[in-house]
């Protein structure tokens, strides 16, 4: 599947990483990559559907974590060819790059694991594009270093960079967009996780919060400064999903807030 | 001098709070001021001119902090009259309000300060509109009670609420673009301070540092997620102003950077 | 009264600055200053009492601010006679300087104004002591500028240097420890606030909130790394305290809190 | 081996966890355990040697990663034996748990990685006990669901919990020594990691810094707090070590800390 952009750069639309967080049924999965796919096609945006087979890093040891690995990730190939749009899933352990690749177009490695040289050497050598998420305990231009692990193993890797904030006391995070223009400079096309930088670790509850009614703040930021993509967990019903939810953009709020963001892209091409 | 905007609001143009730092000499103040009022009378967006008669929270002691108080708010008061803009200056002490107001429009609160009763109470008796810088250790959403401190003296007091970052760590100060919505529930317009957000304090050698360079990427996301004004200390050679110089943006870029800002701001209205 | 301690050293015992936080009474005034001076008295623990005659930076306009500055002061002085201790008082604007040096011995400037040049000039010019407390989002390193300004104006100067924590989120502080040796190698006695080091500020109520069971882990660490002295807030019953209740120690704690300080001092000596 | 404390508690002296970084050879992990070992005997003092088979999060993919997996656990036994001391070694990804374990007495989670459920598992299922690093972004108080995830694997597991810092904006640290007690409170064995919490990430050049002279400071903190043991990392020739040099203490150093802090330890009991 053909992948948005290569390097970073503001002479096109800016494109969309979406879905649920955690694949949870194909009957989801199709509904909601559904429903993106007809507002993105409607306003020129490239999409890459987001799943995940496996949250292996859940705060409680009893939380959802998965339908099985190999069930959710031949969903997320289905979703791909079915929709005819590209696929992005994280992985954790270096064994996982292997079994994941035939499945989906990009491998995400997750902001906690953005330093594991084997993880990032693993999703290089399969030859898929490989999405790095800073760490909440990263700079924008250390992630410099992370890039060059993927390129060491493969020079002609295609590497997203995607913030999603960092460590502001426990509790909270924060988004220093100062970051979007330090990753861009490597070449890179840089996308602002709208979803996860708005949540609230470190909850008594063992249940990180959140604050939806910011995505739009952030998605805003994101683009006038420059982000080439965007990465957004959506669900028709956020208060049922299974992982995030207290962070995920109502599904039927997504088509008004790419109309917002794609005047400001506008104003700024 | 009629002030721009008396609630946060999004249906017209944002207005522009600029300036050099301190008042170094009236040629000066004449040169930076005239310049500024041609490119905003231009672009039609609404000009205040922002000068400071005395630095009284300079790291070093033998740092400059002005040519005299009465000589800088005479300048102040010139300028105002010559270009016909309104003004702002900031004070320290509760004494200085009634010294300061008869010269200007807007008396400003150090952002270290915005939690002094007695200053934020003396600026509001004056009747002059004052105008809060954020604390460095300040949520948004606190600032509700600086305001209720303004408004308590004055009732018809017009309060604007300034962000300019936040610690982060010792060397660094990070904006959160959270904080600009947060305070324009309070009903007061909001400005994003794209000089002093970009300070590294705490440096070794006494001297804060900074990153004039990132102005456009700060400048840009405020105006995106909706701050009324900005506030932009500018120097037609920022590498001999007497205080700040380290993140002035040079006089001559002035207009391109407003050219790009009313671009995003009309694609917000 | 004699002070203890010039320069900051390890070779005596801690010092204690204590007191209630706002001075609400004589009566309590003269309670609480009799039982610490007679806990310090059979340890052989230098003594300063402290009280506030006016809080001058309430979060809200509604908090209670004192009984009046000069009935206070008086109080304090009257404290400092009768049970021959040294007092210190924290002042606001550089007014208060002269105002109140006749009253106290140590002259306290408050964390948020401790870089307001013209208050620390006035403090020193009175000849009293001064303790500055350390910013919250100051580094101890860059307190060396502080205590310069204070050293320009008196170099004579007796300086005392309090960290009282460092912003960590909006609503946290976390103490560096590192400050603390870095604060002694300006050849001044360095004082830990285990009272409001331990506050929570930025909370949506208004009102900041404390974690007063942690008082004797942030003042065992402080002696443990070379301390001279402590800062902490007592009162009979913290709960009806009219400021910073949050965080106070119970008066009746006091003494086996200082006994357990002291072995770790002994063992440090 | 029998391995030192099955839960917090301060009745009997702390136990060192020390070694170099990573495992360069036989002949200097001799060395090193063999001057600990001696030094830790005369004083009473449990030691636990520690030793790195594999760097596995360098920044830079050009960074010294190990002498080969097996060939640094084989040295890391024979020590075991030879001195009759319990080591303890990182693990990055869950496959390592199994492979790791035949070799020494603890399994290391590194911080980074202190979510990760399968790794947490993984460890359990050994039967070793397990020292989880509280990851930079956690609070001590969300430690408590890493610590169940390993009892849920295996509810008679040994597990420490170490602190190396919170992230303080890009460049810095901070140890929060409020965290220790928290820690504590989950009936588990709690360290302090005396050389890790004292790096400077994020720096341009890819290399780590850090500020050993500070070593002590820590130290002497966390013993104060009640802190049930230490880690650090020391070596001969700290400028020559291939990993964390900039942290480590020179190893003619340790005994005279040690000393200092066992009369800290002896105050406090």
């Amino acid at each position: 599947m053909s992948l948005p952009y290569t390097t970073s750069q503001d002479k096109v639309p800016f494109f969309l990483m979406a879905g649920s967080c955690a694949i949870e049924s194909k009957d989801l999965a199709y509904e909601i990559a559904e429903r993106i796919k007809q507002i993105t096609d409607s306003m020129g945006i490239p999409f890459i559907f987001k799943g995940s087979y496996r949250k292996a890093n859940r705060t409680k040891i009893d939380s959802f974590t998965g339908i099985g690995d190999i069930l959710a990730l031949e969903i997320l190939k289905e979703v791909g060819q079915h929709f005819q749009v590209p696929t992005v899933t994280d992985i954790h352990e270096s064994a996982e790059a292997a079994m994941a690749a035939p499945y989906v177009d990009v491998l995400q490695i997750p902001a906690f694991l953005c330093r594991q040289t084997d993880l990032l050497a693993a999703a290089a050598q399969t030859g898929r594009a490989v999405n790095i998420k800073k760490g909440q305990f990263m700079s924008g231009a250390s992630m410099k270093f992370a890039v060059e692990k993927v390129k060491h193993e493969n020079p002609e890797a295609l590497v997203y960079l995607t913030d999603r904030g960092n460590s502001f006391g426990y509790g909270d995070l924060v988004v220093d967009f100062r970051n979007l223009p330090e990753m861009a400079a490597f070449q890179v096309p840089v996308i602002m996780d709208c979803t996860h930088s708005l949540q609230r670790p470190n909850q008594g509850s063992g249940i990180t919060g959140g604050q939806p009614a910011l995505i739009e703040t952030i998605a805003k930021a994101a683009i006038a400064v420059g982000a080439d993509g965007l990465f957004i967990e959506t669900h028709p019903n956020p208060s049922i999903a299974k992982s995030d939810g207290a962070n995920m953009l109502p599904l039927d709020q997504l088509e008004g807030l790419l109309e917002k963001l794609m005047k400001i892209r506008e104003a700024i091409l």
